[in-house]
């Protein structure tokens, strides 16, 4: 816990006099006051993350944190275990939703093994293995304690590394069968929201797997016994290797003073369990799309964060980020390029009226 | 009418084989089922447009009508009459927020005069002015019945040359203080629904200057009596040239075969109008963002379309669309640059489970 401190004391609040500056340069720019919504609200948290008035998101990335779950062998994944495994390789093969999207939108994919159940090596996948699966959550803790805070470090080192390789902007994604089972309990073990109403039904789940997923959950929160004060416990005890590894992500994102970019489901509960070890995290964090896991809602409420994109997506992968990395380029652009009402010739008399705060609907 | 109908009669339903071919290839990508949402949606919306399986949209543009209203005498809008004229210069000087965006996301800015209140001579706007500014509906229908042709006809005639320039996908936008006035009386003329709730306060209306634009609405639908069966008496009545040619827009991109995307309430309302003179232009209109603007999910939910995208913005100017653009050019490599389940060495074991609707919560 000490090394994992060491970065949490560090992390920074917002920088206020940046983003004061920025909502002047806002409010003089050719448009009616806040008339450009969450490009506006984006363009001044990234004042606040960075301490300047614009900010450079060209060379961002999509970080894919893979590992297995050893609850699949209750049966909740209709999936085999070897699909994270073939899904891991694929990704740095570019032929994966997340990886088509990435590049679409100029991002690369950094992929990371943090405990995919088989022997990986390749040279554009980073090893950062923890162990070969989790435990079987239905059975036992899914990790020891320490192995989770492993698994977190190795996420801060990943977004270190990320940023001292020059990007600006992280996207948080995962692969792991199972990792809605052990996403869901970390939720319902955070928040006391039954698992009948965050275990999502998929794509197709029959009603029988279904029940069988949340009674799965249900055993895990009631023989683990997570405390729902202390998230690391909680990752230890239902939770997974990725989810564990993105919430380091996102703490490390925040050390580092770059945006974090949170993708569906299991990408937004590990950013509800990293702003529960670090608070101060949850500034850097920027979500993307509503995913359509009947989870997220609940999710992004108990992290108070709303997104912009309603895609009906449940890829994960971090495959919402790739989208949502062009809109925060969009934020960025009005900053940089936007005239003022002065350029655009639009006189005294528009501008006291605005002032005034009078009717402004043209 | 002769003259519009000749181009509604020419346009085609969406090609069944076409998307039923893209279904099938969708069906095949490395991923559950439907996990990509409206991005499977809309590339399967594409190739019912084009009857091709993949769909190029690198080539595109927002289409800027810029008319003025002569309901501004009523003063219903801050700024003054002025500022259309010097918005729709400011459009090719590419320092406003949707020719920002627009270049963000290379599209090109196509500005057409259909009714400013001033003479304008550019090389980069187009002139198919009406007449400088519509009546003042408060006292008198906004334009005849042959000027309310003539301005969907110039919409259409906009839509035609941008595709015989090459562009295969359209936005709508518009410039024209007072347009919120207008559009609004359009939405309570063609859905019965009271002004009181689709006129919005815009940002910081005060509350005296809201009623009197509500007042204002009221007293046009009460004077002029447009007849919600009648689409095109609807816009000469209580109408703007702005409105009228976007309708155009509509019409003429699903004549030509291309999808038009919707900005916010002014563009969702055209959409709407078109809709109603073509309900077969419906297919090739694609949703961009939730406006901000008090009437937009009204006009939505007559339109029965659902954006993507809840940016909370407000400006107008075709804005939304170029962020859409981006969405759409995502759902477009989807189906270029994804692999198939066998190309991940997925196996067998899955893809049966798959086809047997089983669990996919992966």
């Amino acid at each position: 816990m000490y090394e994992i401190m060491r970065f949490i004391t560090c992390i920074k609040e917002l920088d206020r006099e940046a983003m004061n500056k920025a909502q002047q340069k806002i409010d003089g720019l050719v448009k009616p006051p806040g008339s450009l919504g969450k490009l506006e609200e984006i363009a001044i948290v990234l004042s606040g993350i960075s301490g300047e008035v614009a900010y450079d998101t060209r060379k961002r990335c999509v970080i894919i944190m893979s590992a297995d779950n050893g609850v699949v062998e209750e049966g909740i994944a209709a999936a085999p275990q070897a699909v994270t495994h073939m899904m891991t390789l694929s990704f740095v093969r570019g032929i994966t939703g997340a990886a088509v999207l990435a590049k679409q939108f100029n991002a690369d994919l950094v992929v990371v093994d943090v405990g995919v159940n088989a022997d990986i090596y390749h040279p554009l996948i980073k090893n950062k293995k923890i162990r070969k699966s989790t435990w079987n959550i239905a059975q036992q803790d899914a990790m020891t304690r320490d192995e989770a805070e492993n698994a977190i470090l190795a996420g801060i080192e990943t977004a270190i590394e990320a940023v001292n390789d020059g990007y600006t902007m992280l996207g948080a994604g995962e692969m792991g069968i199972g990792n809605t089972t052990t996403s869901s309990a970390v939720l319902c073990a955070l928040t006391g929201i039954p698992a009948e109403q965050v275990a999502g039904k998929g794509a197709g789940l029959k009603e029988e797997a279904y029940q069988h997923k949340i009674d799965v959950i249900k055993t895990a929160l009631n023989n683990n016994k997570p405390d729902p004060d202390d998230p690391i416990g909680v990752l230890s005890k239902v939770g997974g290797f990725d989810i564990a590894a993105m919430a380091g992500l996102y703490i490390g994102g925040a050390y580092m003073r770059v945006p974090v970019v949170i993708d569906g489901f299991i990408s937004i509960v590990a950013a509800l369990v990293a702003s529960r070890i670090s608070p101060a995290a949850k500034n850097y964090m920027i979500a993307s799309h509503a995913s359509y896991e009947q989870g997220f809602p609940y999710a992004a409420q108990a992290l108070g964060i709303e997104p912009c994109l309603n895609m009906k997506m449940r890829l994960g992968e971090g495959s919402g980020c790739p989208l949502m990395f062009a809109v925060i380029d969009a934020a960025c652009a009005i900053m940089r390029d936007m005239g003022t009402f002065e350029q655009a010739c639009i006189g005294e008399e528009y501008l006291n009226k605005v002032k005034e705060g009078d009717n402004f609907t043209v």
